[in-house]
């Protein structure tokens, strides 16, 4: 380590590790329950397999235009995934399509995360202003993507005791 | 941001955020908690909620040596929470001690924390050979806190889903 950029990189790589190791562990996940497994529910009464795949799907959608990657690809997902509970009599898209949504936004995202520069991972998030990130810089996107894998994590130790 | 070095104080400044909020929110949970809750299992057959506190207590006072700041404070907790599962059997330190270590471990590494420079972030972790960390440089101390905060969260989302 003799150089400062060296330094910044290290910083960067942990964060894109982290984001790695949370996305690899949910997809092993979701790619080892059946269909019929993804309607149980992860403990009685709580959110089903199927509600969390979706979850996670829309807010890592959400993500998109947070940190400036463009138009959401998923937006119909928050109705049934963000803003209401789990529920079981609602109409929800093939969990083919839900399965390929989940792959896609991951590839997305990680595809952008990788051609950051350190600056880049630096900018602050477009739910901040200006002035408010002008006095709280952490609000960035390294922030934002280090956030939603501890998210995942979150959900990550729920979807564990359906499997158990 | 103008130097190089406010750039890598973001980087450290958000490492540290992630790790307090994820104490915070822990702590908050386990403050909430009767000691009649804490013996509660978070579903049904599953590990207790103070399995879990111990559980942490015991990964983040392994975290001392990891990272190279001394022996470690409660080392007999190994036995009851980390190498072997919950054992409702099993005579376990009064809860009082418990919720008093959780404190004291996490306020003990939070303070190292903060009075590292990024140079000191980014040491390696005391589990890891020179050579290796030569070939792998991102199994830092920042790592380390990461992937920490990332394990409260995981059992943050079992604990919730007691209270809920």
């Amino acid at each position: 380590m003799t150089t400062t950029t060296t330094q910044q990189d290290l910083f960067v790589s942990t964060g894109l590790h982290t984001w790695n190791q949370a996305i690899t562990r949910a997809t092993a996940f979701f790619d080892a329950c059946t269909d019929e497994e993804l309607e149980k529910t992860i403990s009685p009464g709580k959110n089903r397999v199927v509600y969390l795949l979706g979850h996670l799907t829309a807010v890592h959608d959400r993500m998109l235009p947070l940190l400036g990657l463009g138009d959401r690809l998923y937006p119909h997902l928050d109705a049934l995934f963000v803003t209401t509970p789990d529920n079981p009599a609602a109409t929800l898209p093939s969990y083919r399509d839900l399965r390929n949504s989940w792959m896609t936004i991951n590839q997305h995202l990680t595809d952008a995360l990788k051609s950051w520069t350190p600056e880049e991972w630096l900018q602050k998030h477009t739910a901040v202003s200006d002035e408010d990130y002008a006095k709280e810089p952490h609000r960035n996107r390294f922030s934002v993507v280090i956030n939603r894998a501890g998210h995942v994590q979150y959900h990550l130790g729920q979807l564990v005791l359906f499997k158990k």
